[in-house]
């Protein structure tokens, strides 16, 4: 419903309709539409800050932290096509209405990405002259601007795209 | 009040409010708030598309030409905050409610884009075993998502975010 109506067009009342539920039945289980978005995204994105957090912690070079990293949000949004991006749009939205109920903070998975990039720079991997926050979120902002544009059944798999992705962050565009 | 309430929040009756008139003579001028957003964006849009245009024409290296576009974008996005974040975030949407009023299709800005990239790349400036579309989209996607978190007060200017987000792109985060 979310996908077809959009979420802001979509209604509590269509949802129960698709459900064959009475609107008030279905409140009896969730309190509002972001309540439930965000019970359909709990479950996937605990998961991706888990394999992030083991990602943060291992002992790989710094190049394959951020190419696994970005192939793991990757397959994640192509897994729960479209909860996740719809997750990405609205996070601020369900963010201020949801404060006390959510379990995992945006922020502390932008950290562990900090992480990643400042203990390449520190071992010499990385370069070191760029701003960490930055580089943060040019490579979220590539990722998640993916709900504009991205189709299953599109011309490159999703693995292809995390590729392309980490190339070009990792090595950039300008040829050797 | 697109900013404060929200624009899917935000309605003609709030506006009409803002500036003191009645709903109805708002609604003289402009059909939906699609209209209005679209008429405050146009300008801006069609300044950035052209300076585009100019810049794909134009003589200078690759390089230079992807870190001007990068800087030309972000610093649309600073002059006319936060109008072109609202146009960027809520494009689809404008484009289906106002199809033949648009002039600039966002189908043309990409195209620059790939134009330069490609150029680059025959040139040998650019390596050319990356896919052109989705690096556009790489590119786009970390400007844009800038909605999310860009303000103007912030730790640094926008010329410091366009110049670390040329050399991430053009350069890449591996240490030479």
């Amino acid at each position: 419903v979310f996908k077809d109506k959009g979420y802001h067009a979509a209604t509590i009342q269509d949802i129960a309709d698709e459900v064959g539920l009475l609107k008030g039945s279905l409140y009896y289980y969730v309190a509002s539409k972001e309540e439930l978005l965000y019970l359909v995204v709990k479950e996937p994105i605990t998961r991706i800050y888990r394999q992030l957090e083991k990602i943060a912690d291992g002992k790989a070079p710094a190049r394959e932290k951020i190419a696994r990293a970005i192939q793991v949000h990757l397959e994640a949004f192509d897994a729960h096509d479209p909860h996740l991006f719809v997750y990405v749009r609205e996070m601020e939205n369900l963010m201020a209405r949801l404060k006390d109920k959510l379990t995992e903070s945006p922020k502390h998975y932008e950290r562990l990405w900090y992480r990643i990039l400042r203990e390449g720079m520190k071992g010499g991997e990385l370069r070191d002259d760029l701003d960490v926050k930055m580089v943060t979120y040019a490579i979220l902002g590539a990722m998640n601007w993916m709900y504009k544009w991205y189709e299953q059944d599109g011309r490159l798999s999703i693995q292809e795209v995390a590729k392309t992705f980490a190339v070009t962050f990792l090595d950039g565009l300008v040829s050797a």
